[in-house]
Formats: structure tokens, sequence, C-alpha cells
């Protein structure tokens, strides 16, 4: 029988990046009953009352009604093969001129299977050589580092102040590429409370960051996952929408915000393409590439998000105002339970202040490796994640993650109870 | 404003094959009068009932009643992420194992977006470095090519047989590649009417192909989309039912069968994988990846495949043989419309006859290229495919692609006779 060798296979295999995930939900399957602070996934909450067929009824609605279609060949839309660049590209404009301020034709839009199918084709689009190298700040998603390890794409790590990336790091990256040879092609950020970093850049940044991609010819790949999360009337405006020049390529999900079962995602890139066969922007491009990857997003999935856009006037923030609330309640109680626990626990232990996202970063005075989950996990019944994944640099061994999304504020009160036992008897013994 | 160079973009955007479906889609949109033989759809018959809500409470009752979940857990697992592996792997299995002979553990099938990423994992998980070349019988589907292209991977064309590949070129393409210090690490290979060649692998050519990999330690990619269309009583079995060495990687789709706006194709690897870290399974290391693609196939649309196989016994072939009936009339039709109306119409016209799949493959004494495609859909009223983006050597030009899976008799009986007075006055002129 055949056997394969490991070490024969595409080397991202063996980049623990990619068996992160795998191993979380190892180690949680293993500890069902442990409290879990590891997970980034949406609040159960607002699973109970989704309804999918109510909004692919009312999805086929609008394509009667307001696009003309007959009933027929309007469910023929959601049973066949679609466009490869989406079917509700419309309905996904109209909600980020109405909620992000970002005011692009539908054809800038493509529509993929979750802001990671996103990731991996813009990487793809955009790196031609192993000269072009991506920027990311450090610490970092892993499902960008992942895109870029399955591409053969190599990362500069850019550090992170507590404003979010620093600039110069990131000018002082693009000369050192330079001189290589190579160039920064594009930088990854996530502006708006980054997993896990969890710093929201000030509009000065913003602002900074967008000059120095025009005077280095960057492009800058912005993930607006958990910008749906500040406090309303707090909201700072995308990257995407304070960029005239187009060098931002803006990647949302709909996963946390609508519906994680849909897998519906999406990519701005309204970057013009020269070429002596005909003009083109980035996104006919990246559908191109969509064509080998998954063909396209289910017809059936689009529907379901269409559908729950429509049902809230079309508007995202509409969608997303009670959500955000409870995010920002669990958020606050985390802090709060920590403050009152982990105080004083033992020296060396610290932790950040987020005013928004899914997560708080905590550092301790010893390794935060696997065996100390597998301790926490066994031991003390509370789980978080490993900051290490999220490092290009082997820098944050001693720095765990919190996620706080997915429990209810009696559940945080009694994982952080258990998390100040398990630092108090294994972190001063 | 930013302007992106084409050229310095990845090079698989310049691939033909990568603009082959946005171009047909272009021209047929174009062209909505037009009969097309271009896409290798489903028929619209099957799209009319389909239903996709009751099939997901029939998934749903089956969670309940035989995998034991509450009513409230079934309906989350549909709403929430899923496993990257995937929801339905048993039922898969079982279909599998009822069906096809192919006998295997859940935990080693992955579900995927459609057949098209089960092959960008596979291929991204199987080729190291550019040493590891991809062997593809020639003509080929451009699903594969484009794949690998996206992955910077090499391909090696293997020319066919009217039996299918040709397996003496393909032991001495090995030979070659180990001469250039490379090697074949995988053929692609559908022994069941390939797209577009049309070709089904006969019983001995099977075993020989088998042979072959096991001695010269090949992987061998099946791709198993069309195998259904076999006249029922005369399918033959899968080259994953003839592999004790486990030399195959079987991969399928529900596209064509079930529903293609669900997007759920799937991938048997049951390849150990040694590793001093632990024995895994190459189903395991794709689902890794997968992590990095698209993190999850939506459970909603996992869950409308699994209604539909569990609304017919568990059985693809209950699911298919109605579906199979009509492809085969249609095949029919085109082949007795040809012989009607082509006989004679012009010196070095000729085609073939396969016994099953969607597509016949036509030789034309002049260029099939898109100038004459322009021309047979302004003036005739009629398009088809060129062949030449399915092969990889040049070779093909003169050939184009009928495609009838899409049709009704009438208009296949229409398109045959716009066919032939446009190869009467263009071919003979």
């Amino acid at each position: 029988m055949v056997h394969l060798n490991a070490l024969a296979l595409h080397g991202s295999l063996r980049d623990p990046v990619l068996g992160s995930l795998g191993f979380l939900n190892e180690v949680m399957g293993r500890y069902p009953e442990a409290i879990s602070f590891a997970p980034g996934a949406p609040h159960p909450d607002f699973l109970t009352d989704l309804d999918p067929h109510r909004y692919t009824e009312r999805f086929l609605e609008h394509l009667v009604h307001e696009e003309g279609h007959t009933p027929a060949r309007a469910r023929r839309l959601l049973f066949e093969y679609g466009p490869s660049r989406g079917l509700i590209n419309k309905i996904v404009a109209d909600a980020l001129r109405r909620d992000q301020g970002i005011d692009v034709p539908p054809s800038s839009i493509v529509v993929t299977v979750g802001a990671q199918e996103a990731m991996l084709l813009v990487l793809r689009a955009l790196f031609r050589t192993r000269d072009d190298v991506l920027a990311v700040a450090n610490p970092c998603f892993v499902g960008i580092t992942g895109a870029a390890r399955l591409l053969d794409i190599d990362i500069v790590p850019v550090d992170e102040n507590d404003d979010g990336i620093d600039v110069d790091a990131l000018a002082a990256a693009c000369a050192t590429a330079r001189r290589e040879g190579r160039r920064v092609r594009a930088c990854y950020v996530a502006p708006d409370f980054s997993n896990p970093g969890g710093n929201r850049m000030s509009p000065q940044l913003r602002t900074r960051l967008l000059d120095l991609a025009e005077r280095e010819d960057l492009l800058l790949i912005e993930d607006n996952v958990y910008g749906f999360t500040a406090l309303s009337g707090d909201a700072l405006p995308v990257l995407k929408a304070l960029d005239p020049g187009r060098r931002v390529i803006h990647i949302g999900t709909f996963a946390k915000v609508c519906f994680p079962g849909a897998r519906v995602g999406y990519v701005v890139a309204d970057q013009p393409v020269d070429d002596p066969g005909g003009a083109r922007l980035l996104a006919d491009e990246l559908t191109a590439l969509k064509t080998m990857v998954t063909v396209n997003t289910s017809p059936l999935s689009q529907a379901v998000i269409a559908g729950m856009l429509l049902e809230n006037g079309g508007s995202l923030h509409a969608l997303t105002h009670r959500k955000a609330e409870l995010y920002r309640r669990n958020l606050g109680c985390l802090m709060d339970a920590l403050d009152r626990h982990l105080d004083g626990v033992a020296p060396g232990i610290h932790w950040n202040r987020p005013q928004g996202g899914f997560f708080v970063r905590m550092h301790l005075p010893v390794p935060a490796d696997t065996a100390l989950l597998e301790t926490s996990a066994s031991k003390y019944g509370v789980l978080w994640t490993p900051m290490a994944q999220f490092y290009l640099d082997g820098a944050g061994d001693r720095q765990l993650r919190l996620a706080c999304s997915y429990l209810d504020p009696e559940q945080i009160e009694t994982g952080v109870r258990r998390l100040a036992t398990f630092l108090t008897k294994e972190i001063r013994s």
C-alpha cells in the first residue's frame, strides 16, 4: 500500500498555522465541559432565530418584483450554477454604500466563499513571483498567513503599536525589500479591532498608511470583519472609504454579522488593470481565478444573505446593531472579570483593553504553549488560544488570546475564575 | 489613481484556460437567441422540482432521529461554522459504498465546494516543488489545468487513444521526467466519458493504469463527474473500487447529479501519510489546507445534498437513474442529427461516438477558433466550444466540442441544422 511521506507534501502543511484550527477543535472536543475562550465564533443566540427558507423567499420576491424575473426564472437562478462574480453584487454594493461609505459599482465586487476565499484570490492575483512579498501587521490573523503559505508567498512581519501597524516600520520593510531586489507588493491590515491584536487604527494612522501606500506603490488589503462591533456613532471610516487612489482592496464577510453557515464573503477590487488586450478591473481577474478555486459561491447561500439584507432595508448596520451590543457587553464583562479576579494573581500578567472586536490578549510570565493549554483544560476546565501561532517572528510565546464572542456573561465570569485559579496555581508554583 | 500592470499579476491570469469560462459566458450573453452547444450544464428540467427547504428538513430529521441530536442542536449544526472536513461525510461514504463499490471510512472523505475545490486541495497537498509535475490526459478538463496554473505546477500532457489515456506514453513521460531530475507525482484522469475527450477506459486499461501507478510510484487523481451517465447495468468499476494499493484519489461532485446551486463535491483521500509527529491520512492534510481556502463547505448546502440523498434511500444511483436516461437520449439525438445533417457537408468533418457523458468532439478542416465561433454565433445562431483550450500542446485547434446536456431534442435538431448550414457556407467557401 502506498505511504506518503509528510516531507514530500507541500511545505505549508508543516506550518503550524495550518494545523492551528484543527488543534483547537481537537482540544475542545476532548474537553467538552471546559469553558472555551478559544473560538471567535458568533454568539449562539444569533443562530436560534435564523430562517434560511424565509430569507430565500424574500430574495426570490426581490428577483421577481425588483429585477423583473419570472418566478420560474428566479428559482432557476438559485438552483443552477451562477456567475462566478456573484449573484447578489448589487445588494452588497448598496449595503457598502449605505453603511460603509464605499461607493463602487457591483462589477467591482466578487462574492466569495467567506472572507477566506477572498484572501486567497487576492494574494494569488497580486503575487507573481517570490520577489513579491506580503507585509502583515504582527501579530496577524492566521487566515492570511495560511493562504500566503499555500501560495508560497513570503511574508514580512511589521510590528504593531497600540494604535495598529507601525507605518515607519512598514516603510523600512519596503526599503529593505527594495535593497534585496524584492518588493512589498501589498500589506494586510484589519484597521478595526484586529484579530488577535485588538487594535483600532486612529484616523491619523489611516491617513498615514494610505499616504505610504501611494508613496511606496503598495496595495492595502483591508479586512473589515470586526468593524461592526464599534460603539454606535463611534465607527471610524474604513480605509476603502478614504481611498481616492484605489490603493485599498476591501474584504468583508457575512459570517459574523449574518449567518456563519452560509459561507458568504466579498471583496471590493476596483483597481484598473492595464492590458493591451483590453481594460479590466482587478475584480475581473479575481473572478477568473475563482473559476479555478470554487467556480462560484453557492447561489443558495447568496440568496440567504441577500434575503437577510433585504429584510433589513438593505443595511448591514440594521442587521448588526443588536449584535454589536451583545459583543460589547461580553467584552466589557470579560475585562471587568479580569480586573476583579486576576489583579495581583502573579507578577507579569497583564492584558490589553480593546474598544471592540471579540478578543483580549494576555501576557504571562511563562510560555503559553500547548502543554500549558493542556494543563489549563484538563485540571482547570478553561481553554484559550496560544498567541504564538499569530506571530511570524517567534514572538508572542508568552501570550494567550481570550475570545468572548461565543459565551454568556455567567460563562465568562466562571471562565475567568477558573483562569485565575489556573494562573495562581500553575504560574506561581 | 493606481493602475495595475497585467504583466505584474500572477501568470495564470494570462493563461487562456482561466479566461475560457468568462469568454463563453460573454459570447452566450451577446447571442441570447443562439442555440448553444457550449455549456456542460445540467438539464433545466432537473431544476424545476428542486426543493431545498424540504431536503433541509429531511436532513434535520436525520440528525434528530438517526444521530441523536436535539432539534435545536440539529438546527445549529446547519447555521454555525461547521467542521472543515464536512458535516455529511457518513452519508457520502454510505452512498459511495452502495453505488460505487468504494468502501472507505467517513474520515477519509473531505466535503468540498464542488469538485473544483477538491482538485485545488489535492494538487496543493501533493506538489511540493516545481520538480513535481502533473500528468494529464490530453485533451483535458480545464478545471484541473487551471488549478495547476494557479499553483505554478507544471503539466505534462499525455495523449489519449480512443480507449483513454495512453499508458505507454504515460510511462514514457515518467521516464523523461526522471531523466530531467523531476518526477511525475500524479496523473489526472476521468475514466468514464471524460470532458472533452468523451472516452471511457476499458477494464483492461484501468488495470494497466493502476499497475503503472504502482510501478512508477504515481498517484491517480480520478474525476468521476460523468460516470453516472453510463447505461444501466453497463457501468464499469471506478478506479478507486479497484485500488487495494490506495493509489487513487477519487473526486466527485453533486452538481450534475443533484443540485448545481449547492456547490458540493467531495474527495476520497485514504492514503496514509507517514510522519514522526503521528500517522494521518491524506484527507487530514486536505482538511488542513481547506481551512485556508474556504474554511468549510456551507453546512446549508451540505444539508440540501444530504437530504436529497436520504430521500433516495442514501443512493446516488436512485437519484441519477432518470437523469442518465435523459442525457443518453440527448446524446443519441445529437449523434443522430449529426449523421443526418452533416454527412458529406464538407470533407474533413468527422466526430467521435461517445457512449456516455455530455460531449461530442468534432474535427473541422479549418481552425475552430474564436473568429469562427463569432461567425457561427452572429450569422447562424449556433454556439460551440473551441477545443484548443482543452489541449496543452497547441493541438486541437481544428476541433470543437458540442455539449448536449442542457438542450431538448428539438433544440438539438435545430442547432445541428444551423451547424450544417454554417459549415456548408463557411467551410466550403
